[in-house]
């Protein structure tokens, strides 16, 4: 009964029901998204797939960001661009017990469908955008690991079902017909992690967001699906998780009924109260995430150097404890340009120890070729050590005259246990969208914190 | 290389190396799919789907299948439609080998495309046609059974990939060029078998359709995907088949190169010569292919007995021997309605005796509650025989003046023993097409026949 159960809890959730700090990460989560949407307009994968499909567009419906609603579009292919700009330089946020990138297929869609009707209370699009993300990171667990393992991209196979919940629930569906709508979601299986390093990677959460859409559609229409399209013999999770042993046993962890309790909040088995939103994750670094504890904890000594006075110049040599799997992965010792930077701890050190930071800008080709960057690259150097965790790091900068500055990093800024807070968000969120949004960047930064007492959504949308 | 071969090869072939037989497949595969678009065009599938997306529909570029050039929506959509109606009565063609119907998913996509971009050659069409057909039977090939057994419908499984080919050939792209598009097709896996009963069995082929029209027209464009889709670790074949034992030689059996052969026609490994094409069927009847052969030995009782001036009253009993999997898949007795008409052998023999043929008519609910139909279908009497074939029967039908009649199907019309002839295939075509296209039906037939002489298939499409 997974698939009526998750319908049946989206219907009835209420905005009364949410607690403040769920708010709060919706909030957050879609401020993320727009930044990276914005972030991603005019990247060569948005902009290719906007030439190539133009010809299709229909009615201008729905807003691309980073436009300012100077371009509208209809509502489905407004939800595949801004999907596929969120995600192109893979720097939004992560569900980190599933590393689905979740707001991308739901947020993309629902923007698009708030503009579109019109009149959507930022509280309608929060509630809706929860539901979505909760649906999506919760059938993503049922199949968790191995879905993932045999070469699924979770975060659009899953996404395309978050997204249908999300504008069933907006679009005030009955159960039944949400069940149709998770049906006709589940039945388009969108992303295979071979595309992974080609723009097909970041086609996937947009396609996600336009077959969400279309099922939800669809379903309001009275088309009709399976009602047990995720537990069925031969339904989604039973199709997808084919090599996963017990999948029906995980469908009832995540998405079963407690028993006796009638549906509504909190229901899932699995802990009254446990939100996968609250679980959500932002990258603070535009890199692999193994690489962030290295970036943080140059970022510090930085920071601790421009108090005391010093000149990175005078830095004599750096030198690293990490987590076996850095060198294992982004070990480049010498990267020829912004993507191999990408790869590299190396450079990563390097741009935290002279910038303070690590955003896109640092992963230009001409910062990664730059003879200044190179020759504090140089001197660092990195060591594994099996006894750290994933997230965590030992730094020791000796200066000329012998000083030394140790930071230890437990957990890297942007985990669950240090997460970025506003103001850090705030300064991703400028970062990507100065370029293109020029002197209103903090016009429409203001608009999407304030998303949650918006009368309009769809009038936000324009300001993106 | 099977993804790059499969390009090639496409790209490479031309109509001058089609054998004649290769190209009278391809029309009458056609042919057939046009019959069963109009068919469709009616059903509340196909009318609920396009109600609910219109507020999406973009330019008039292609024409919606049963409405003759009064209904023109943008390409995308119009694949989209014309692929739900030409599945939703489950009458379209069928490749045996993997039970694919491969002509909806190709033809949907081409058609669409050939009115959008205008002055496309009926021979450019019929070779795009078949480069689709060839490319997504070969990809079925390599994944059957297992993914057919897991719960994949593989009708659009690999009718994106299909479809992806044959715009790529239509609108001729490079190698590389079609090498992206199958991937970006072959990303979106559209098709669980959970869905069977419901409207979104039909949407699976349309939206494979459309899927594909993407791919080819993202791929032009310059969108990037992997080179290596359909072979990769964690490819399309190894993710969709991971149940499959020895996959990588599978996809080199279809669709590998003869070592020492460069690309073109007829070259993959497994037999220069064997063209999928030549495989496809056609349904005679619209119902379970079990069914078959008992309606094609009860309509030739109906012919014997018209020859000698018997009436259908006069019969006393009808004794039939059948393959096992017939009265465990259509032992229905009582059937209620039309639909579970197409679940009872009985009602089958029935409008065989009465009739003499078996058309969508015959099973409208109103004839499978008529009390003539159901006094001789209560007259019939049906046996398991485990030394028959499936497509095999024997029918004795005994008079009231203890007269028998007997016939011997050995295979069933329909199958690859007993194609349906063009004659046939005309009859099937008026009865589908009839209601929708009044005294034009012959006219449309005749305009559908000549498709390879066609010098604008898009003013073909605008008469259908």
């Amino acid at each position: 009964m997974a698939t009526h159960h998750l319908a049946a809890w989206s219907c009835n959730l209420k905005y009364s029901d949410l607690p403040q700090p769920v708010i709060q990460a919706a909030v957050r989560s879609f401020y993320n998204w727009v930044g990276c949407a914005i972030g991603g307009s005019k990247h060569p994968a948005t902009t290719i797939a906007y030439n190539s499909l133009s010809p299709f567009f229909g009615s201008p419906q729905s807003s691309l960001l980073g436009h300012q609603g100077k371009t509208r579009i209809d509502a489905q292919h407004a939800a595949l661009l801004n999907g596929i700009a969120s995600h192109v330089h893979d720097y939004d946020d992560t569900h980190l017990d599933t590393i689905i990138h979740p707001t991308g297929p739901v947020a993309s869609a629902l923007l698009a469908v708030s503009e579109w009707r019109g009149s959507v209370s930022g509280k309608d699009f929060l509630l809706a955008l929860i539901t979505g993300i909760e649906a999506e990171c919760k059938v993503g667990l049922a199949v968790w690991p191995e879905h993932y393992d045999v070469g699924w991209h979770i975060t659009s196979t899953t996404g395309s079902i978050g997204a249908a919940v999300a504008v069933s629930k907006l679009l005030g569906l009955s159960i039944m017909q949400t069940t149709h709508a998770i049906g006709v979601a589940a039945t388009q299986v969108v992303g295979l992690r071979e595309m992974f390093g080609s723009h097909t990677k970041s086609f996937h959460p947009g396609r996600a967001a336009q077959s969400g859409l279309m099922a939800a559609v669809l379903a309001q229409g009275g088309y009709t699906s399976s009602e047990q399209a995720l537990e069925a013999k031969r339904g989604w999770a039973n199709v997808v998780g084919v090599t996963k042993p017990n999948i029906q046993s995980d469908l009832d962890k995540w998405l079963g009924m407690d028993s006796g309790s009638k549906d509504g909040v909190g229901l899932f088995n699995e802990g009254v109260g446990r939100w996968e939103i609250l679980r959500n994750s932002f990258k603070p670094f535009p890199c692999g995430i193994v690489i962030h504890p290295i970036i943080d904890a140059c970022a510090q000594i930085h920071n601790q150097m421009k108090k005391e006075g010093l000149d990175v110049k005078n830095i004599k040599e750096v030198h690293a404890k990490v987590h076996p799997l850095v060198l294992e992965l982004t070990g480049k010792r010498k990267p020829k340009d912004g993507l191999e930077g990408k790869f590299s701890v190396f450079h990563g050190a390097a741009i935290g120890l002279i910038y303070g930071r690590g955003t896109p800008s640092e992963y230009e080709d001409s910062v990664v070729q730059d003879a200044g960057v190179i020759s504090i690259r140089d001197k660092v150097d990195a060591e594994a050590d099996k006894n750290l965790g994933a997230d965590e790091t030992i730094v020791v900068a000796t200066m000329s005259d012998e000083k030394t500055i140790e930071k230890h990093v437990k957990h890297a800024v942007g985990s669950l246990e240090v997460p970025m807070n506003d103001e850090m968000l705030w300064r991703k969120f400028a970062d990507q969208c100065v370029s293109v949004l020029g002197d209103q960047v903090e016009a429409v930064s203001q608009a999407c914190w304030n998303i949650e007492t918006a009368r309009d959504v769809g009038e936000v949308a324009k300001l993106l």
